[in-house]
């Protein structure tokens, strides 16, 4: 590990690139400060764990921290906001040099430069198994949380889920090729959370899978959804995923419907109203109390979060 | 593992014991939402590693959670601020029963509640070695940052350091009794920060070591800064650290000058003014960039943060 100084030089020198107005004081103290907040606060928290969450031997370390970063800053669009200052704690094995972290850095840097937020602080120990924590926190005018669905609303997804998990079955089979870039470091769009949450009544980012995030949104609002398999299959990517459960051997249906961590935007919208470019409607909301696939009750699985 | 609903059921009960006027939303949706707030704004995060920070062999789940949440609390105490709100990330061994992860949560809010806090999000995972990150958000009138010392300041602490390093030294040689508490919960006063913070041109609390901090107020403020040993000598529990070093075999200006985690708080103040009671003044502020220990130059130590 670096000598302190040289690594609070190299971090502030990444990290300064991209401040807010709002920063009064970032890296370097015991806590970092920001300006007084005009609008309600969204805070969120999501820590990654080697060998569970990201593996070293498949991704990069630029990879891994734009990963993470991707998964937070999805959780404050995900409630209708503006993600704007982070902070990140990290463990990391005593070997690593000042390159791994600044590259690991650059990773966190780069996505969270791409929707303007800024990281202001952290903390940094060691571990043997490395793990990354990070909080983000962001300006949410209009909370939308996952208890508004209504009934006759429409369900939209930003984009077929599953990619994620297939990208994982193909690297536990020991290839490393494209086809596992969105595992390796999702591509989430920001753009649409924003586009839909000015009409969503109810909104998720799928990170622990489509049914789990669907029953979710089902207790919290107390309805019942039910989606059509027919209408993930006209999504844009399903021809191509299906090719990939083909050559690999894998269950295309459970990587849409369990895969986690693509961090696509699931929300519940008004019928009426015109849905943004790029959303697929998978189905409906109606009164009870569960989610039916094709009229079946879809078992819940998958397990997280309790933020 | 618990059940998530059953979890989710169980920490939202006991956090919401505490919860302060500006949660609009706590516990079990992507981002927690605060109010608006009024001052700046102070955003600190401390991780601990299994291992590292703490050992189960050693310390209750309760006193693990509650040394987390004080070291967490204590770098919003350092900057001159008020902790509001807590974000909690943990990597739980995957055997952890519901009664555990309930025990961890209580020491959390114990700590947090001391103080007026309260845990309104955050984020579970597992992992074979626990990993608690947390971040905090406070409210700050005025930062009080290491780079306020002045030519002339006395340099005042809030107790005596070296109890928790004193504490660990004893566990380690397999001895477990009251003598190590201060180690495995440290008592950390935060009242006398808040009073502190009323006069001081700088300030932080000791995690790494006295000597590493008095050097980065030092570094930061650029000023040199003169420590005598008699001082500490005098301060109430040198008595008690003496006999503990001599019956353990331990260096006592080991512990003092270079233990971390007691959270004690180390201020500059004007030479001129009343000093709280209760803090020992134990140096001055000079010209110059070094820090001296009975004029001896101190070796810098100690190294965690980039906070």
């Amino acid at each position: 590990m670096p000598q302190e100084a040289e690594l609070l030089s190299v971090l502030t020198r990444i990290f300064s690139q991209q401040r807010n107005d709002g920063v009064v004081l970032g890296i370097g103290d015991d806590a970092a400060v920001v300006k007084a907040a005009l609008t309600p606060i969204a805070l969120a928290s999501d820590m990654a764990v080697e060998g569970t969450h990201f593996n070293r031997n498949w991704s990069s370390l630029y990879e891994i921290g734009a990963k993470v970063t991707s998964a937070n800053l999805a959780d404050i669009f995900a409630m209708g906001g503006r993600p704007e200052y982070i902070l990140v704690a990290a463990a990391l094995p005593k070997n690593f040099s000042l390159e791994e972290i600044e590259e690991l850095a650059l990773g966190i840097f780069d996505e969270a430069a791409s929707v303007g937020a800024s990281v202001i602080g952290g903390d940094l120990t060691f571990s043997d198994r490395m793990v990354i924590s990070m909080s983000v926190f962001g300006s949410v005018a209009t909370p939308i949380t996952r208890s508004g669905a209504k009934v006759g609303d429409l369900v939209v997804l930003s984009q077929l889920t599953g990619e994620s998990a297939a990208g994982l079955a193909i690297l536990q089979r020991g290839i490393l090729n494209g086809d596992s870039a969105e595992h390796r470091n999702p591509t989430v769009n920001y753009e649409k959370a924003s586009a839909i949450s000015a009409i969503a009544h109810a909104m998720t980012d799928v990170s622990d899978g489509l049914i789990s995030e669907l029953n979710q949104i089902a207790q919290a609002s107390k309805v019942q959804i039910e989606i059509e398999k027919k209408s993930l299959e006209a999504a844009d990517g399903f021809a191509h995923l299906a090719s990939l459960a083909t050559e690999h051997g894998g269950d295309i249906w459970e990587w849409i419907l369990h895969g986690g961590e693509d961090h696509a935007f699931l929300a519940t919208v008004p019928a009426n109203l015109t849905i943004p470019a790029g959303f697929v409607t998978i189905g409906r909301v109606v009164e009870g109390s569960r989610v039916l696939v094709d009229g079946f009750i879809a078992e819940h699985q998958g397990f997280n979060h309790f933020e």
